[in-house]
């Protein structure tokens, strides 16, 4: 018989009755039933129930174990009597009557439990992560994370796609966010970065003529801490491909996540309609170029009805260059208790409020009657014709927001999702995914300056020919996939001519020099024979928290850091010794240096 | 018809005959033949045989197009020739009258041809690696390192094991060698360290009851440069397991790494036999403790022979303490060209020369004789008794060497693999395997100290009570796997208890409070119940250059660093910025601070 087990605690049932087992694991829970003793015996792969009386020899060292001590047990396999069946167990049906137990490592007393789910302190949970990770919904969690990547990787390889890996001490990769620096001992003075992705790597493994890649790849971000994000590192699936459009990409893509979360979440559906949005209209439709489809709440423009109407706050908006009236249709939502409160939401998320209409029963039942200060001031056409564009009747309501859309857009996409929760509208226990589009090149910066709204690599659509008109104007071969209000993937068609690359960044105020300066290595690579290519990267982490259906980050990552980016339990950051500080000519300079 | 290609370049046949296609790719060769142009025209996938005459509308622009231009070439399929086909290619039979042609992308002239194999300096290959990569060998290369791993992965899958990424910004863990730092933004002063090995984390995977833990895992050692290993990071199949024993870890590994051997070196056989050596044995036998098992040679004791002889130098090297004598038989050695050749070799390698007697038939063809200095000096007797012992006959010979082991060990492995080489004894085209146990757990320092002799986080054989006796006598669960003369993979089984990991590390010199400033973390988790736990770690690198039949490192990893840790095409490390070391609040020092 091996040493330490001849069973797992999930392997026996009413086969191995009579059988002398041997099993080791952790002490879940003991129970004394006056003289006679329960535990539950865990391991990696399911629990068993030993039991031993006054009559067992391993009877008086079975009494002084505690909650996760390791102990080895051998016994006999019995069945249970009838009444004592617990058909959630694998092992439900039987229990093991211990002959003898070794303790093989000793427990001191648990500064938090194991056993059962009590919310804890994060702070404990991260210092003693080793026990927390123990408990069944993190030890869930990980392997959910683990089959999850396990998939995606085999996924991709049924797609023709080979993994690769690039450079973690690589250059610094100037892509927004700040960079991890490592200072070289070997050139002191001189440091390298920890890659923010490996979007360099990617294509130049393309220019290199390698058709399909990807990776599960680390990436680093030196960022201030936020609750859904890894202050110093994540995971993402890097794709790219050769010799693609963007309906290529999408091509691979879908099967991919969609396989994926009908392989983990069976019982949540996915819709395998994934529209394509414009990024303009996803932000007039729903607020946010990662719309939540659940909802089904699209917004609309309703300029035209006040303009010029007796609603002298929106008409007189209206006057003013780029403003516009948007709708929120609230079906169902037709009372005033309820408009009142998401009036109170606007002005709670800083606007002066929602003006409304709610369409109700007339007091005399003479037929339906629109109701609001709006529909007073308005009148009864104009709060008609809304009615009738928006599609809603009896019981039913209208929200309005007004004013430069940049100003308003974000607390109505908010404002939708408290709508569609609070009205029951928005559907549950479902993913709905949609490719956002078309995303604008350039954006106006606060000081009027034209900068590249999301990534500099992307082609512009129209190459060269669009560049030469209204930056504003020019839409790039980039895309995003949203899933249930959050950002799952983003990606593009790069640019891979120099020529255009270097308008693009000219627009954007960078000289030529600087793109050398910055993407030497890339622009090098372009100049010697670059195929048409493009790709994506999907966010590891989020996948498995909308997986596990949790918004905290650090449930779905073994040892994370906590949000001061410390690690609690290995203790990083620390101090560095004198010899490491001499070795890579650095000083630390004091506080107020 | 797709915008960039209907079939790669390695998917036309006679099937397609007659069909109109469309191709994307490389130009890999330009040939004119009279008004007839041939094009090479290569992708990932393979090359097809592109053909204009000046019949063809494409002609005009297929005359301009230079080698590594990316083109789009459209034209209809035709059979070639019999007397043309080449049936080395899977295209071979046929090739594509052009009827249009686009560039995608122009090369400017190479630094460096990508057709054909020409040796260029690496500094060259590696400014333009996007160009290197293109080359056949390397993009083989490449391929065989992405399927070696997703092989390694599926079979470690299919052992039952889980993949789990540990952290990459993580605390400093002091393993022997250098760590790289990364300062922290958010704690100034303080630096994060990048992990040597998950060691630690794997260890931690298992105290919180994961069964079975690997990971392709990246490790970082800051090291000086030295041609077999890459100056930054390397990758490792690490591997842990829970409630094992050594031979639990063999089990797992011996079916895996051969395995996956057949499967990319199926014309090298694997011998299924893979002996357990002791370390000792093996420095006694092979001279090294990842011996070449290819080669039968095995040294013998031979200090009987000599003790008290008339070959006054090993005679009088016997009355020292801890000397020996030992032999190299070498079968088919049997000629004084031969012996002197290899005696000088081992002048060469900083010895007095290596002692020899060789065996051949007497001049007077009355027998054999033995022939040499030595055979004289210790008289017949003894020469004969040594021929017996080692076993040898006519046309053989032994090499002798004395002195303390330590100090000729390693020549004398060295000698063995150059006397197994020249007279052929060694095999070919074979890998052989064997584990390497029972390392000793301490060694003495050259100023006399106990130190730790390799993985301070091994059992001691015989747990505590070992730990009572003399130090240099202890043996440690810990193990290698050797392959061909390389160490392929380390191990041990661990010491989880924290009593006697603390009685170990004392012994070494290291007081209670100096573990638990180093290993905190883990010492931790042994308190609160650790299961027996052991594993392994292979290296990836050294796994693909042998299956790649080279010794490069640089080969086989994507975008490597120079032997001076520089990255050439994305130029690192380089200058920070002054805001980047003003945020971490360091400063670097003049060269002579």
């Amino acid at each position: 018989m091996h040493a330490y087990r001849s069973h797992t605690c999930a392997a026996l049932n009413t086969a191995h009755v009579g059988d002398t087992i041997r099993l080791s694991g952790w002490v879940h829970r003991v129970r004394d039933h006056g003289g006679v003793l329960f535990i539950d015996l865990r391991d990696h792969y399911g629990i068993t129930q030993i039991i031993a009386d006054s009559d067992s020899p391993a009877f008086s060292a079975i009494e002084k174990v505690r909650a996760e001590w390791v102990i080895q047990v051998e016994g006999r396999v019995k069945a249970r009597d009838a009444t004592l069946i617990n058909p959630k167990l694998p092992t439900g049906e039987i229990e093991v009557y211990a002959t003898g137990i070794t303790v093989l490592g000793e427990a001191a007393e648990l500064p938090m439990p194991v056993f059962g789910e009590t919310e804890y302190p994060e702070e404990t949970r991260l210092t003693y992560r080793f026990l927390d990770l123990r408990r069944d919904g993190m030890h869930r969690n990980m392997m959910l994370r683990s089959n999850v990547v396990r998939s995606l990787r085999n996924r991709m390889w049924d797609m023709g796609f080979n993994e690769f890996q690039t450079p973690i001490i690589t250059a610094s990769s100037p892509e927004g966010a700040r960079d991890f620096l490592v200072p070289s001992r070997l050139h002191p003075g001189k440091f390298y970065a920890l890659p923010q992705a490996p979007q360099q790597f990617k294509q130049l493994i393309m220019v290199a003529g390698f058709d399909r890649y990807f990776q599960i790849a680390p990436c680093f971000r030196d960022e201030d801490p936020r609750a859904d994000r890894s202050p110093t590192d994540f995971y993402q699936l890097d794709i790219e491909m050769s010799f693609v459009e963007q309906e290529d990409v999408f091509a691979v893509v879908q099967p991919v996540i969609q396989g994926l979360f009908q392989e983990f979440a069976p019982e949540k559906p996915v819709d395998a309609n994934w529209p394509r949005i414009a990024y303009r209209d996803s932000l007039l439709w729903y607020g946010s170029d990662k719309p939540d489809l659940r909802n089904p709440i699209k917004m609309q423009v309703v300029s035209d009805h006040f303009a010029g109407s007796g609603f002298a706050v929106f008409a007189k908006l209206l006057e003013q260059d780029g403003t516009q009236i948007r709708a929120i249709p609230a079906p169902k939502g037709g009372s005033r208790k309820f408009c009142d409160r998401m009036n109170a939401f606007a002005q709670q998320q800083g606007l002066p409020g929602m003006g409304y209409i709610f369409w109700r029963e007339a007091e005399d039942k003479s037929g339906m009657e629109a109701a609001g200060p709006l529909a007073k001031n308005i009148g009864p056409e104009r709060t008609e014709a809304i009615r009738q564009q928006l599609g809603l009747g009896l019981g039913d309501a209208a929200f309005f927001l007004g004013g430069k859309p940049d100003a308003f857009e974000s607390v109505a996409g908010r404002a939708r999702n408290v709508i569609g929760e609070e009205l029951g509208l928005t559907e549950k226990d479902t993913f709905r995914f949609a490719w956002i589009v078309d995303f604008p090149m350039y954006e106006k910066t606060d000081d009027g300056k034209i900068d590249f709204s999301h990534n500099p690599f992307s082609m512009p659509q129209g190459g060269m020919d669009a560049l030469m008109g209204n930056p504003l104007d020019v839409y790039a071969y980039q895309y995003d996939l949203a899933c249930n209000g959050y950002e799952l993937l983003s990606g593009g068609i790069r640019n891979h001519k120099p020529e255009i690359m270097f308008k693009a960044f000219e627009l954007a105020g960078y000289p030529n020099s600087e793109v050398e300066k910055r993407f030497g290595g890339m622009v090098k690579a372009f100049k010697y024979g670059a195929p048409p290519h493009g790709g994506c990267a999907a966010g590891i982490d989020r996948i498995v928290m909308l997986l596990a259906d949790t918004t905290n980050i650090r449930e779905v990552i073994m040892f994370p850091m906590n949000q001061r980016a410390e690690d609690l339990l290995m203790n990083a950051p620390s101090d560095p010794t004198n010899d490491q500080l001499r070795e890579l000519r650095l000083r630390v300079l004091p506080k107020d240096a």
